[in-house]
């Protein structure tokens, strides 16, 4: 059946992030539906982000294409040096390599629910507002000393 | 600015397909979003489709995966021998190489809007409904012979 029944995927919170950096993201509960589905070409995650919930710490990868729509609720889109209310329907692109962080930020009451589309992330990600860097898949801090 | 401004990308009903085969998505109106936002590594496209339109012929790809995410609206899934209505917040996913044709079918008397996710199609594409083939970029008769 091509069409997608979330309940039968298994939603999770887990996060990659060492601490402190995973608090921020600890109310993001994600399906990955590619695997369940069958694709490969690109990967869709479905998230519900709790209120006071960050999509991610705001970061841009340096080779990965991202691409997010809001299905459900509000958000707001923090990039550098702007804030951009996001609601329903509404969609974002991220091309890679462009060094801009963002990320979205659940600041309302509600829940707010988004797809986000992309490949898994190989490249380098960059996060500016914290003493961190993904380099071959590892969490470091900026000056290369593990967490 | 990375939120996308739908009324800023030119909304085409531009198809490939020869005729009679055209008339079925003719009242397909669509964005393409990666070109207009800069992503590279997978198309999104934000389509209307008007009462009484489909997404497409009845296709499966051999090679590209799809995903599609309603925005507004309701459509039928058809595939080989089912119907499945789709909503608002729906999903459907077809890997690549699945030989069961999908199309979405606005038989409501309202827009149906969603987004489409894939690569740019260069495998052969299959039309189980029509006697038409996708090969090399081309639409011919299933005998090879051009329309």
């Amino acid at each position: 059946m091509p069409r997608i029944d979330l309940d039968s995927i298994a939603q999770t919170n887990a996060t990659g992030y060492p601490a402190p950096h995973a608090a921020q993201v600890a109310e993001r509960w994600y399906r990955r539906l590619g695997p369940a589905s069958g694709l490969t070409d690109f990967g869709v995650s479905h998230v519900v982000l709790k209120p006071g919930t960050a999509s991610s710490q705001r970061h841009w990868h340096e080779d990965e294409d991202e691409f997010l729509v809001l299905l459900a609720g509000e958000a707001v889109l923090v990039e550098e040096g702007t804030r951009t209310p996001m609601r329903a329907g509404d969609m974002a692109a991220f091309p890679k390599g462009e060094a801009n962080g963002h990320h979205l930020c659940n600041e309302s009451a509600a829940d707010c629910v988004f797809l986000a589309v992309g490949r898994p992330s190989t490249s380098d990600c960059h996060y500016p507002d914290i003493d961190m860097h993904l380099s071959n898949g590892v969490y470091r801090h900026k000056d290369g000393s593990s967490f």
